[in-house]
């Protein structure tokens, strides 16, 4: 959770997010806020070249959904512990090495928190005979090119693109296949 | 706006925007959505190949931040028209043609909304000796790569990445400079 300015007002609170109304230099009306976790999205590739996805149905948006594997970063976790899980609980999918590349904020004008992105290479399934999938989450390997990704209809999370963005810019993955 | 499901129950109301209950299968909790008019993002270059960027203070994240020129679309208004229109109030520059790239969701969890974005080419400054430049909005020229600026720490908004990875996968800007 982001830390709030003393002078942000709790006007609207539930479970996953809090909404404050902060005072606003040069506006007598407040800006609100939006308050939530921050939250991990992973570019995790398998051994063979192919980019770890999940399809779920997304009912704010009433439709389904091609993106990267994502979750919040629970109180008590780093990052880096929240993406492993988030990994493992979507996917089904471990590796040793998890390569944290960028922060970025999901909705500048309104949200507090950010996104963390994490790159990860030679991702293997885990050999856990206890791990079970997800409900309502779909693992896809792809074995397209990064651009063919971004243009895909079904690849429509803002989040998403930016994670994978962040990984291309920083040359984990190529835009065209070799 | 997007449109909402009759069921949706509006719980929290401001000027810019609605946190509506929305009843959510296989679960005794609703999922709360929020409602907020959809906007733009706008890739635009000058005929010497810069890009047109805003500088502004963002109070949700207590910073300044580099962004692509953006805005909502207002009633009565055509996404389009919304594009024009902010690319002139935000930067003082116009251009002939706006070409529509893609539509994205900017935040999927929780957003009804939509980003619509569009790649300008050979912007100019506008000759209307009326303009006049938004209030705390800076002109920002950019003559470095694609790859720079996203590896830019101001340039960390996840909806400018997203609508600049679209302008990249659609071959209207290159990753590093020729």
């Amino acid at each position: 959770m982001t830390s709030t300015p003393a002078e942000d007002k709790l006007v609207f609170d539930t479970k996953w997010f809090q909404v404050a109304a902060r005072p606003f230099a040069g506006s007598s009306e407040p800006l609100y806020v939006i308050n939530t976790t921050d939250f991990v999205s992973i570019i995790a590739t398998t051994t063979d070249g192919k980019m770890i996805l999940v399809r779920q149905f997304r009912p704010a948006v009433s439709r389904k959904s091609l993106e990267l594997p994502s979750g919040h970063v629970e109180k008590g976790e780093t990052p880096e512990e929240a993406a492993r899980k988030e990994l493992l609980e979507e996917t089904g999918y471990v590796a040793d090495k998890f390569e944290f590349l960028a922060t970025a904020s999901p909705a500048i004008g309104r949200f507090t928190n950010k996104m963390w992105t994490y790159f990860v290479p030679n991702a293997r399934p885990t050999d856990d005979p206890k791990y079970q999938v997800e409900a309502g989450v779909e693992l896809v390997l792809f074995n397209g090119s990064v651009r063919s990704l971004m243009l895909d209809e079904e690849f429509f999370s803002t989040v998403s693109h930016s994670a994978l963005f962040a990984a291309l810019a920083h040359g984990r993955v190529n835009l065209d296949k070799a």
